[in-house]
């Protein structure tokens, strides 16, 4: 059973809009619009006891859950919302002592989430360059209590030449230019390794499943993930009138060789497509890159021998 | 570097709808519609390798994961897809080290994806009164390497009197009337667990949730999940014309004290509201049902006081 | 040349949440949180023309169509939206020269909108029983340009004896209880005529789908229908953010004759069943109801000869 | 009351997937799966009747509404679903004595349900390439009963210097590339009037709204529709299985004059906001199109001086 303690960590909850994610201190209240509660009050109870505010309203002391921490995370940036993160990790076969390479770790509420299933036999090598937001997201990770199962890393994966991590289970990557990294990301993913990439737009989805098929994925699959919400109540259950419209799109794929099993010829085009195709995509988008293609791909094949992963 | 090797797990993957889970045994083929494939070829090739069939149609090599093997698994039930999976697992705060009840096992599908995500510290109580489908469930959940970390019980937690579990983290029901455990989950969710219920229809939704507001329960949400895939393409990405409409609708609640914490003022109301329902509803659906819980309930508090319940 | 004067009608259109309908009166102005504009101002413009505000930003002069007089009616019931009414007169068959029935006017924005299809050869007769609600309606119908082709009518259908019209070709219900009205709109709608109700919950659609059966009617279909928007932007292309959750459910059905065509037996049915039913459904839901019925339409079926509409 | 005779149109409805649409011929019968029946058998019933089928089986003999009309349409291209249709009608406002013009009438579906909509007094002017579909889409619309409300006409509106038609209320394109009619739909399209377009993809709502806002149009809204079914029964509602992901997406928008109403000023800026773009983008995507457009948008507004464009 339970018992919250001074420093104990709690979620009071009035309803989904309005709670509290805190540590116990026992000289502090709680000061919101539907009252006031001493935190000393909480003190001894079992978690899930509530205490009635000074305003007569019930708040219960629940103790926090990961989606918790994921819903009240310090956010300069946009977090990947719990029924996203539910997906990547479902479709993904995301588990204990898996190794997940993270690329923009943003607030950290990925990080801390898959953290929280790897662990703790697992791992999450996560690289971000922007200092700010990587000390907010550590401040995050650490409030999650997964700290142990983190390394984070300042660091560019889109120019580094650096390999910093290898034999990686899964890539997630949340990045705005997702396909700037999938050659290095196949270097750091083990053979058959999943990648999930965090698409708002449609434009990406497009852009990064071209550049997955080049860069030898396969399984390649875009989705959206709708919530609906019920409510259901006695004789008039219905959705509820609010909804989501859009948070963001996910693009999987599993790293795949082409070249593999049927003889060497193929081995190296992954490098070589991959540097005419950032030549190419420089000046456009559509004919002239399919052409240049092409050339640069056979050339590959017929000059290169030497293996990228 | 994973070599795939005599015995080894490997999803041959074609297309979404054309894939094969098998172990690889050397003297075996894979014979399909696009072609045949001998296992032999497979072996000392790295996963995510590539055959040709006979047939001249590339098959990929994968290295299985935990979504591979639920959406291949043998089921005479019903089973519960990865993006409800995913939503439960993120919504419930399902980690590393908890402990899992669950009842209705049906193939074992749920049962392996949460086990996956607990293990190694965790464990995962499932509950079942059919026989035969525990057997299957047993296969399955073996197949998907994650035996160790589950208990199956052949019990009816609707009927008996036995507490077989307490303290649980999470409870999952897959139920036709899940209701009617609720009283008994209670006993052996620890404070502020979560439950969580498949719903098919919209009028479970609805029992339940009464059901869970006369049980102590809050936070109460009920939700469903729609996945839209989207084909991406070079200049002409849209979503897909197929559609997936229904699975299930997801019930989620944790569970409180509402006579906790505030003394006696409030453990009055409580056994009030309860009773006050029971009757006005005694009239309508549920009579039996809530006239017994209603006992249940009451000799529990008076017999039981200082236990969780 | 379609040029604006003094009084003509005009949608001051900024964006799809700033914008007013209003008539010119060449002497008033126009005042918004993004600045002033005079109506002499759009006086000789030609609809679709701009005006600037005295903030610098522009408004447009648009000239209302159905849907701006439906999206801005003073309702103080809930309206209708434009793709739940779309999707009636579509599924119905909607067109001119319809005569249409609508019980439950609200606040006639439906009316309006059906008005606007069967016009000039059709009409729609509507009936409500709330005096004030008649008059907001009767004022917004008049200002959606269509009291020629509505006639109002203060009755309650579901008390009055009374047949106020017949061989409609399409029933519009807005009730909270559509099903008491059932046997009373079958007598007034044409053989194979459609009906639609507007259900704001399931249990609604539920109670109305077992009663429409009861009732002799035939290719039933419940609907909900879901409008997501879209940021079209250079390179950007997303779902918007915010989303419509729930408006209403639709269910649709159009009248049959079960007991024509296969002699004079079942004729009757109708009558019997409905009234059964209605006295059961006072008492209880579920298992009562079902055994009662099934007697009441036995006898119906041996005594009584009789036809019903 | 309408009774069936020989020569009259037949809904013969077993349910939704299994419908026939003909005309009664006394000495025909309808062969089925589910059995023989007998035109002659439905000739002096009234529409809404029922008859058995050798096999035991009821069939409906419905009168045939638009709605029927557009499902069973002999379509070699793809038509517009009722869900779809009916928006585009709600949002649009069209309504009875309207002038439509539609630009690709593909089968005819659009067409008939449209014409249904604007009769008596309004007429719906559709324009093709395809003199096969062309003759199709005739059959469909003569079938449909409104072909006199309808003129056909085979036309290529991208490349016609022609102006057909003017002053027209609102304006449907059904073209792969909508964008390149843009600057003669202006033309043909009164102040104010509406635009709508069939886009199956998210790169022409794109391309697109980029070309509307160019060929300043105003309240430019890009929607897709879903509609999900509901099985509504008896204490087991729940959405269907089935569900469609994607039909197309639509573009809406109203033609606004941007130059017009705040004098010089605002029409230079037009004309240079333009011509900015068109040069940027000529060097990506669309060259050809671009420098086309711009210089047919050019010269229109040098010769004509006052004319709407």
């Amino acid at each position: 059973m339970a018992i919250i303690k001074n420093k104990s960590p709690v979620l009071f909850f009035y309803n989904n809009s309005k709670k509290w994610l805190m540590n116990i201190s026992k000289k502090e209240s709680l000061h919101t619009h539907i009252g006031v509660l001493k935190h000393a009050d909480a003190i001894g109870k079992e978690y899930g006891s509530r205490l009635m505010t000074n305003k007569d309203k019930y708040v219960y002391l629940l103790e926090p859950t990961m989606y918790d921490y994921i819903m009240k995370i310090q956010h300069g940036t946009q977090i990947v919302y719990p029924k996203d993160l539910g997906y990547i990790a479902a479709r993904a076969g995301i588990q204990d002592g898996q190794k997940i390479l993270e690329i923009g770790t943003g607030s950290g509420s990925m990080t801390s989430f898959v953290a929280s299933i790897v662990k703790p036999r697992g791992h999450v090598y996560t690289f971000d360059v922007d200092e700010h937001f990587m000390k907010i997201a550590e401040k995050n990770i650490r409030r999650a209590g997964v700290s142990k199962y983190v390394t984070q890393t300042n660091l560019d994966l889109k120019t580094s030449k650096e390999i910093p991590v290898t034999e990686m289970d899964v890539a997630l990557i949340d990045l705005g230019d997702p396909w700037v990294v999938l050659p290095k990301v196949r270097q750091m993913l083990k053979g058959s390794g999943c990648i999930f990439a965090i698409c708002p737009t449609m434009n990406q989805l497009e852009k990064l499943t071209i550049a997955l098929i080049e860069n030898e994925f396969t399984d390649i699959e875009s989705t959206e993930h709708i919530i609906r919400t019920i409510a259901a109540r006695e004789g008039k259950t219905r959705h509820t009138f609010q909804g989501i419209g859009h948070t963001t799109y996910l693009c999987f794929a599993r790293k795949a060789f082409f070249g593999r099993g049927t003889k060497a010829k193929a081995t190296t085009k992954a490098k070589a497509t991959t540097k005419a195709k950032a030549t190419t995509k420089a000046k456009a988008t559509t004919k002239a890159k399919a052409t240049t293609k092409a050339k640069a791909t056979t050339k590959a094949k017929a000059t290169k021998k030497s293996t990228t992963n």
